[in-house]
């Protein structure tokens, strides 16, 4: 029994209209630039160009990259105009499409990549928009899904399959987040020790339990999150604060340390101490982000090592959304632990407060309609 | 004309004789924890077990490594065992092997691989050894080649071509460093930034030109490396000390950076603004050793910019040689500006000055017979 | 100086207008289902839908391909519609575009990806339209180059860099299937051999060369072909009857044969040939199509071998077109023993028979304005 | 609980002793030029050199190999010297080692890789041994497992971890064939078809789902192979006599086809059905040997569909071992179904005889003392 067939039917197709051109809805913006976010009940409905679709948003997530919006810290202040509808997961229904538009169909259900790129540079041409220079993210650099209507251009637009839960078809950005970081590593046959299970780490575990991992080591300084690992696959956790994990995971792994590591803390102790365990000619797949620089021993940790490191970011177009989708449909991943949390999309604030007192893992809201 | 049709023949078979069993021999050692190497005389040669070759060295080049060792800086005097003979990178001929010795004969003209894997580990067994956990190192760990005669495991051996001229066949093993290097990044039709060219980056230039690099650019703080790195195929070269280079090299390069980054220098200043220039998806080969550590901004360098790092070490037992072999024998490899000097085994006293001048790139010693 | 610096500069922007709606336009149709092309003065210009951009072509190449339909060979017959206007390599200039474009604009000077995929299969979403399986190929399933204008969808054009002439512009969809297939095998530093030098497999030789391919190997039953290769930088050739060659080519390659092996003829003889001389772990890329089934010895061929075979088909969309720009703007690729024939468009009957004589390697087309 | 632990413990260390120079010993022999094996209860033990082991066999296993000897085939007669002592895969005890062996100690329990190669070609020099043009094999080139004892070169030693029991130890052999084919493949999240599930191909299975497969699809003439197939994880199976089987296996991999298929039935019609199967851009691994030679269509089998197609032969040294290793211990495999039989030595005849009546998968003999 899969947790995809455990829940009920997605919202069905006849349950959503194109607005009229003048219409409003419901929007959570960022209005002011301090903490906090703003329910904007008369936001003007997206207008969308003859390549775009306009999506009847049904379910959300809420991601780390929202909370850091909402707390108005460094980043977001360097980052996001004020004025902008946060929010990049969701699923919904295309109530209308643009003129030039053939590859969706109004009624469709679907999420979307939220990191839209220029399309003409050679990483948008080549499957690797992902790296794109100018990309402009939903919700970040434009105008997000957190509201009733979402406009996506027509190729950003993921089709769902039918036997995927809203809840889950949501979240395809941070599972594709965790997707891309576990497949770019290679974790088949493989031990893998992973640093850090916030949310996308959770999934991480998940996700590579299902790829084929050998022996999964978690390390995380809660608690709460190394049993969840523990009942998503990991064979052994280690609390982050005990400096010594790095010599326990060497003797768990063939006395010579993993030979994958996904760093998922940005955490300069995490970054430090996986090195340590790594296994000489392992693969590092660093997602986590520090948040300033980190002093590295380049020689002892990389050079001598023969260490490979991939600096992982977004997921790839569309490769990545395959690998998610199989996943979910083989009914091999875990998920139910992940998604903590399902609430109505005007009780936003109550979810970012879940997240940041550490009581949720993962926040779905339900868009009303 | 290749370089190596060029030069004289190789030394004939028929020169050298296995020593009795209690000769003594010239050799290079570090008798004394302070600056300098002492010429000894008086050295017994070295014992052979049943698995090993004796090898009667011919030339020998002098590394970057020894000069380590001459001026006794930290990392020597943290490493190297008072009473060693120095030298990892040689020719010669085997004159006596062990009774279990079935892979070499009497007479072959040899180089060999420096690492000493323990043979039994991991690594070592899936052809790997260059990253063994114990490695002995020639020269470093164990009694090396600036003697009359070295004692080699037969697993190590390199039979050498007989169209490689003797003062090339001496200086395989750092030519092996680059080219792991190289072939490990990958250049072929691929733009290419080489931070630092010393010897080994020099290498590089000729390896990655033949290799099929696309766009060449190189740095380094001397001139004169740079006007060489020319003459051996780099398009474009910058004075390292010129901080705009990662602008320029943008420009020379799609206005995307260099696909492909050979870290050669281990200078924090290359290794920053080797990031600075990488191209987003692009993939880097750390050879060169910070002598401390580096503070790297590992969302900006890596993370985002989906970047590949690559810890390059030793080289692969025995792919690289091969392909070292190939490329001599192809005739692409233009090395006469690089082996600069050669000189008479007892002058190694003013070799190590020419290299500490800046005087000499490569320096090729011939041993008495 | 390179091939393409010698050359008069591509035709300016302001030659070419858009043509009225009801215009028609020069093309080379495919009339009857029986031998021959031909001559259409009076065809209506394409019409563009919001996503396509209209050309105006001014040189294009005439491929195998549009040989094959000219000839109305067993596989023209099954597959070409009558009626359709033929050839698939080209170079022009933007004159109109769709309402919804918004990456290509008039004045532009372009080619474009011949393969027109569905878009919304796995394969064109994940960087592999070559292999949609709804492909419609222009010249082939939809209208083609050999007229005054073509119709394309933008995601198909390839703009052309100012430094590369119309008659190279013009092939780059030729010299795309050579680059796939050199580079999806991997030549640098790796002994190659290429069974069949018709132009693919010319244009195959100068980019294994110019990518760092090792000792190139050659075998074609024309000697003109082996002369034209041998020019562009093979280092042996054998005439393909001569069933001795793979014993050779393995004495020339370490005494074990080439490590890579791309087949160019798809005849039987040169596959059953290329799988002798193939060394154990080597790779061989089939890009020769065999009019019919052949019989091959799998056991001895591939298995014990441990060889990997790869199908090559089409290019990449779009890295194979970036590879292509680099190479041409390197100036290290030799095409000008290749393109043999520049014609004007009205002479197609004579480039067709030139083809047939074997008197032409690449004709290249003019077309009027 | 995993299979391993469900088992007594291995056979103590103390048990085995070094024979005396002149013993004798039980073997099995292959005699005389016409079906049957022979036990020669007189057969001296063999010599070692100074770099081999002298293993007493304990456990043995019964390979289709071993089949085709007994059963006088074609290709025995062609490869089989008459005299030699059958047999290939096996546990045992280190009763002696020559007077050069340094890695491998009396007492050991040990596997051994049977591929001999000749230790200084490039294959052997890179870690592709498996493809050594000189490799002698155990049991087939040299005398083999069958009997008491069997010298082994040291190299080829591999020691088996305490926590894996003899009669699955015995089987290292096969298990990596399957192993090297399931991990060249890569499964891990993909949709994977296996055809023929002899020994080998049920091994896959198992190795397949515990690799982190998607869609396990399996074809077998034989019902109660695939319903064992089933049991180690199999999604779906069909019978290889319907040769609609690749238009259903189509339709259970997104209507694409499987992106994997492991051709382990060497049978014409699974090869002709598998490529029908196989989809765009897929990847084939082929270990099974087809008997004679096999006609394809090249152009719509691999070229169009833009095919990788791997020949699959022996196991990498040591790669794969260490990956058979990491497997068994993780207690993931399951090969209770699998070994079917285990029986004494003398009972050999019976032990073939069941393989050839379908009766048993696998056989392992144990070898008294």
């Amino acid at each position: 029994m899969t947790s995809a067939t455990m829940l009920p039917p997605a919202a069905s197709k006849s349950a959503y209209f194109a607005p009229r051109p003048d219409a409003t809805m419901l929007a959570i913006k960022k209005l002011e630039a301090a903490p906090g976010l703003t329910w904007s009940p008369q936001t003007p409905v997206p207008q969308i160009g003859p390549r775009d679709a306009l999506v009847a948003v049904t379910h959300a997530g809420i991601c780390g990259t929202d909370r850091h919006i909402y707390e108005w810290d460094a980043w977001s202040q360097s980052r996001i105009p004020i004025g902008i509808t946060t929010g990049h997961e969701f699923v919904g229904r295309v109530v209308a499409v643009g003129s030039a538009v053939t590859r969706t169909a109004v009624g469709q259900r679907v999420s979307a990549e939220g990191h839209v790129g220029c399309g003409i540079c050679e990483p948008c041409r080549t499957g690797n928009g992902h790296i794109c220079e100018k990309v402009d993210i939903l919700g970040i650099d434009r105008d997000g899904c957190f509201a009733q209507y979402v406009s996506v251009p027509e190729e950003n637009i993921w089709p769902v399959d039918d036997a995927i839960p809203d809840h889950i078809a949501a979240i395809f950005d941070p599972l594709g987040n965790a997707m891309h970081t576990v497949m770019s590593a290679g974790v088949s046959g493989r031990s893998v020790v992973i640093t850090g299970v916030g949310t996308i780490g959770l999934m991480a575990v998940t996700i590579a339990r299902a790829a084929g991992a050998g022996t999964i080591i978690v390390t995380d300084p809660f608690e709460r999150r190394l049993e969840i690992a523990k009942e998503l696959g990991a064979d052994h956790t280690f609390n982050a604060r005990d400096e010594s994990w790095p010599e326990a995971a060497r003797r768990l792994t063939h006395n010579q340390g993993p030979q994958v590591w996904l760093e998922m803390s940005g955490h300069p102790n995490g970054i430090r101490d996986g090195f340590k365990a790594l296994r000489n000619g392992g693969t590092v797949a660093l997602l986590g982000l520090p948040s300033k620089e980190v002093t590295l021993n380049l020689a002892e940790d990389i050079i001598f090592k023969g260490a490979t490191v991939l600096g992982i970011n977004g997921r790839r177009m569309f490769e990545t959304w395959y690998q998610v989708e199989s996943f979910l449909l083989s009914g091999r991943l875990n998920l139910a632990p992940i998604v903590t949390h399902q609430i109505e999309m005007s009780d936003f604030d109550r979810g970012l407060k879940l997240m940041q007192a550490g009581d949720a893992i993962k926040v779905v809201m339900r868009v009303p309609h």
